[in-house]
């Protein structure tokens, strides 16, 4: 079998077969196949397309590639949920908890935040002392015993998908459907959940702009899921304004604190509500989505949730005394004021500009290596809907360095669109597949 | 600029500017731009296409790549000839000096063979001391004082279509006709010339298998020469059987002789007949084909074509003795008899195969490394439309090693089709444009 074959069958519409995808896999990972004929592979992909039986063949070779965690000794149906990225979305750090109170078991391996979205792992960092390197066995053992552990992705798991993220990252084949379902998918599976739950964002500043490319990305995964013994649901989610108020790091484990306690912003306790009860049906907890949802608005009520959040703080090293009392968090020292330069309502919120803004006060990175100011960040006011007068407080912005507001205020005012008119309200979540 | 747009801009069907096409072409010469990224925008190029206006642009990015002969100064039109490869292609060496005695300036780098095609360079390295290299002064004043010059291409001549043509030979990206027509007329509009007479073969062992194609390489060629301001013309021929009955470097020099004496093959003469009226049209040396056709048929018949040839051999340091009595000339010892299987007609003679055979008599080369053995080859006996008995001779095989006659005898076998039916006659020349 040879490289120039499998471009050439490609590049000429033909169906790739498993053994093909496989020699591909195998060898660039080995450095036998060069990244030249891959991005002449991955172009020919791009532009003719991938079936389904080739793209979970691709995902499977990919996880093959390196280290798979073997969950199956755990009793039950063990959960994992991926979100495609959004801005203010600390969905994950609410459900997990409320899932695994409602006896669910979550293994989740998260990742860091890059440009204008942010990540789960660098959320949990501003909790003091939490680790997110956790070993097999700890995994496992919090997996089993917690039902719940958020941890960083180990070096050799998926190492096809880290190579050739970056060769499409250079070679402008990124937005494939198939690849892109192919490389979360991977992980995925690598790490060795029964059931996966995906919310996949469409929006302004989503990678998929339209709920037909959401949809289109849900339904590849979802068939990959299958394909490959998985339970796979995806929710199509709108990345309108972001997820609640708050936009950093350490402020937004206050507000997820907030809707663990039974407050917090509605927008937000709804989504996970929604996607917590999906879970739950997917987990075989609950029969059906009402049910599950009843049974998440209790936890919530009576502390269970909350507790569970303490819970994996404490088994993965970090102070619950932040968890117990939100004040105690590290908030930048330094607070900026944002007013709105005009009356009106507010007609959209830009989610793009406001995580931009908000990766310029220091909460984000905009490149792999930068570091981050885990205080930093955004308190929204005023969100889609609200009727404001000139001067009045839109936002606050944390930040540790003054210089850094200038910007900061001038990226959050071009994410206000203020009108005479109020927008229309549209629901979060647009479909469950 | 960055190359990521470059491609992404190819990806989704937009047209290159120019300012892009040099930026690439630029980068990748200096190895800024690297393997991986071109890789990727020719495999858009090969499935997306390119636009007249974008390959011209691709060409003068690459003639701009490295040296350019500048011809200007010399007077008159400055002709050349291209072939895209044919068995037995001895159609240059028979034209060149043909135009040349009737006034034309012909100034033609030429390559080497590979494969199952012969080069112009190994043929006439089969005289004694021919020198295929030629400095520039000595280039321009061989063009200026005896009307023609064949010499090897120099190392920085259009050193962006080496680099991107060894990297489409192991990315399927080779067959790509806007792809194919820059790089072959990046090295002629580079070698200086005025006009430019291209011979576009197809049939099955050519590289364009169908007329069609051929016409489409073609005129994706005459468009670039006129975009470039260089008047271009093409015909499409047809590769069915060799071009006359030698088949090797020696053996053919021996038959471009023969026609430039006046004799030799019909179909090898015919085609070099048509195919110089057309030079000498674009060199305005005659204001129409038929007119030129007279004139070249006098310079056959009247000694002066092969007087011109013997003039080429003199300037360029080769022994004249060889062309005044070419059984001087050092053909291989061994001679082996290929015998026909069978009675019939050859109904179908596959060059491909005769030129293989003649490769492995030790007349060719597989890969770039090997060594020629300029004495051995094919000389055939029996072509397309000849009637033969069982044990009849078909053709010739001359080697410098017995042990190679086995395989080259059973692929000539193969070549050879001989049914109960004569096969229609088809022209050779397909079509002018």
């Amino acid at each position: 079998m040879r490289m120039y074959d499998i471009i050439k069958n490609k590049r000429d519409h033909k169906e790739l077969s498993k053994d093909e995808i496989d020699f591909f896999i195998e060898n660039y990972v080995t450095g036998e196949v060069t990244d030249y004929q891959t991005s002449a592979l991955l172009m020919a992909i791009y532009l003719n397309g991938f079936t389904e039986v080739e793209t979970s063949n691709l995902t499977m070779a990919m996880v093959n590639s390196g280290d798979v965690i073997d969950l199956t000794m755990i009793d039950g149906i063990k959960l994992d949920k991926h979100s495609t990225g959004g801005v203010g979305d600390k969905t994950s750090l609410i459900l997990i908890p409320m899932v695994a109170a409602a006896g669910g078991k979550v293994a989740k391996l998260s990742g860091r935040g890059l440009g204008h979205t942010g990540g789960t792992l660098d959320k949990l960092e501003s909790i003091p002392g939490f680790n997110i390197e956790v070993d097999e066995a700890k995994f496992k053992d919090l997996v089993q015993n917690a039902g719940l552990v958020i941890a960083g992705q180990t070096q050799n798991l998926v190492p096809a998908d880290k190579k050739i993220y970056a060769l499409r990252d250079v070679t402008a084949t990124v937005d494939s459907i198939p690849l892109i379902a192919a490389s979360i998918m991977s992980k995925k599976i690598a790490s060795g959940s029964d059931a996966i739950l995906l919310d996949v964002k469409y929006g302004e500043g989503a990678f998929m702009k339209t709920a037909k490319d959401a949809e289109e990305l849900a339904r590849a995964m979802v068939s990959i899921g299958k394909n490959l013994g998985r339970n796979t649901s995806a929710a199509i989610t709108l990345m309108g304004e972001p997820l609640g108020y708050a936009v950093g790091n350490a402020l937004e484990i206050q507000e997820v604190i907030e809707v663990l306690s039974n407050r917090g912003p509605d927008d937000l306790r709804e989504l996970c509500l929604e996607l917590g009860a999906q879970m739950l049906k997917l987990g075989n907890i609950e029969v059906d989505v009402e049910k599950g949802r009843k049974l998440l608005e209790e936890l919530l009520a009576n502390g269970k949730a909350l507790s569970k959040l303490r819970e994996l703080v404490v088994n993965q090293g970090g102070d619950p005394a932040v968890i117990d009392n939100p004040k105690k968090f590290t908030i930048s020292p330094l607070i900026h004021e944002v007013k709105s330069p005009k009356e009106g309502y507010v007609f959209d919120l830009d989610a793009e500009k406001v995580g931009i803004s908000s990766l310029i006060t220091g909460a984000g990175r905009e490149t792999k290596a930068d570091n981050i100011d885990h205080g930093a960040g955004i308190l929204l006011k005023i969100k889609m809907g609200d009727y404001v007068k000139k001067g009045d407080v839109l936002a606050t912005l944390y930040s540790s360095h003054e210089n850094l507001f200038v910007k900061a205020e001038e990226v959050l005012l071009e994410a206000y669109d203020i009108q005479d008119k109020k927008p229309a309200k549209v629901s979060i979540i647009n479909k469950i597949i």
